[in-house]
């Protein structure tokens, strides 16, 4: 089940997909990816997508030798060589086989099939744990391969029970999650950060869906009490749609929030989302 | 030529060195390394080495399922069955193959010999052009892989006729290269920034020579005022040993500095370290 998999012109079988251990992301991180959905075999804002993806890899001067068109062709091919139905792509674009160790030459490109999966309905129904986490990604614009910090600090927000960092730069800015935006709702008002964040696309499509709404928007920088004394407060991805953020832990610095349960304008948003996707 | 590389457990030919791609390094650009020369044979400062590859696993949470005398151990080998001479070793430790494609698990091993390289000796006589470039690497202490901005701004160096990137943090000091660290002398004194840097190998053996040359050493913070005040600036790392920097350019916000020709005390220092090592 989705054993198919794509690297650099052929189709081959998921355990025949390897790169060579002098690839750039295995000796020194240097990579850009992109992710999204398919549901019923349709992949989902693939456009968007593949149109960040070629922005984050023009970013660390890969070349990406494939059209959109050719693009989109793979994602069709992918999705029905592994069955069609819900799931999920990746593309990922690395360095290639350096030969000095430092410098990129023909970038190995992938495209890997991954099984549906979702958030627990418990999180959007209670609202998940957020931890404040003093953190600013590198090229912020750019998604790539970089989460170390995501990941090294995945034991800190299990120890206090939390699901997901929002990161929050020394000015005292929240900027982000590691792969999910954030936005606040404060007097009837959606304020999403924008500046010095990853522009994701469910953020792009959910703003767009609540100005259609008629809720007013704004797009501006959030400050940690700002987030503190927020009336709500979202996460989001396209893994995870829209979920609404119930309690926010902090570290020594920030202040705890709890929120109690999720508000009218998420549970709206979350509505709409659904119907929208 | 050098066709042995070790991976988890085995030797295997370097042809069939890979990893399968849902490693997180190749995914999430997670994982940390180490580099040390060896010469006729003998491996230089593998203790050194080995103690910081094993901290740089510890900081992003790796398991590193070898003790000092079993990394000694494979070190001996791979250079026994590569003929011996002189080269180089890395150490790899990823994140493994990562089920969720986020949770670090059972980490993959590496450890690759490469032939003997090293910087033109022109570099040695004349001195080396630095570029001053706004970055901080995160996790200063760990050596990680992460060399998404090293490498992004090759081009940029390259316009501008530098070798090597100074990195200078948002309150103007001047931290680090990329793969290097750096000294400047000032009225006689070796002065090494010494907080969020990498600490160095090469470094720590040539501030130890220097102090039994009865040379002066300060560690603190250097500012961009006063490295392009210095007397003489030094550029050093297991690759280089110690170079000298001779020209400094800069972006916008500094301005240029050339030294002329090598100062005394860095002919002084590259002396000693050639019979020191």
């Amino acid at each position: 089940m989705l054993d198919t998999i794509y690297l650099n012109g052929a189709y081959l079988s998921r355990n025949a997909a390897t790169l060579h251990v002098s690839d750039l992301s295995i000796l020194r991180g240097y990579g850009v990816f992109d992710y999204f959905r398919y549901r019923s075999g349709r992949p989902r804002f693939v456009s968007d997508h593949a149109a960040r993806f070629r922005r984050s890899a023009e970013g660390l001067h890969l070349p990406l030798d494939y059209t959109d068109a050719e693009l989109q062709q793979i994602v069709e091919e992918l999705i029905h060589r592994n069955g069609g139905g819900d799931g999920g792509i990746r593309f990922v674009l690395t360095g290639g086989y350096a030969e000095d160790g430092y410098t990129p030459r023909d970038p190995n490109f992938l495209a890997l099939p991954y099984a549906f999966s979702q958030p627990a309905e418990f999180y959007y129904e209670k609202g998940c744990t957020v931890l404040l986490h003093r953190y600013e990604r590198q090229l912020p614009r750019i998604k790539s391969i970089d989460y170390i910090e995501g990941i090294r600090i995945q034991p800190a927000l299990k120890r206090v029970g939390a699901q997901y960092p929002l990161y929050v730069d020394r000015d005292g800015h929240v900027r982000e999650s590691d792969r999910s935006n954030f936005m606040i709702v404060r007097e009837g008002k959606l304020i999403a950060p924008v500046e010095d964040i990853l522009l994701g696309i469910t953020r792009h499509h959910l703003l767009k869906l609540a100005a259609e709404m008629g809720i007013s928007i704004e797009e501006r920088k959030v400050t940690t009490s700002e987030l503190l004394a927020a009336d709500e407060a979202i996460i989001c991805s396209s893994v995870k749609g829209a979920m609404p953020i119930t309690q926010i832990v902090s570290g020594s610095t920030f202040s705890n929030r709890a929120f109690g349960s999720p508000g009218p304008f998420t549970l709206q948003l979350m509505e709409a989302w659904k119907a929208y996707e």
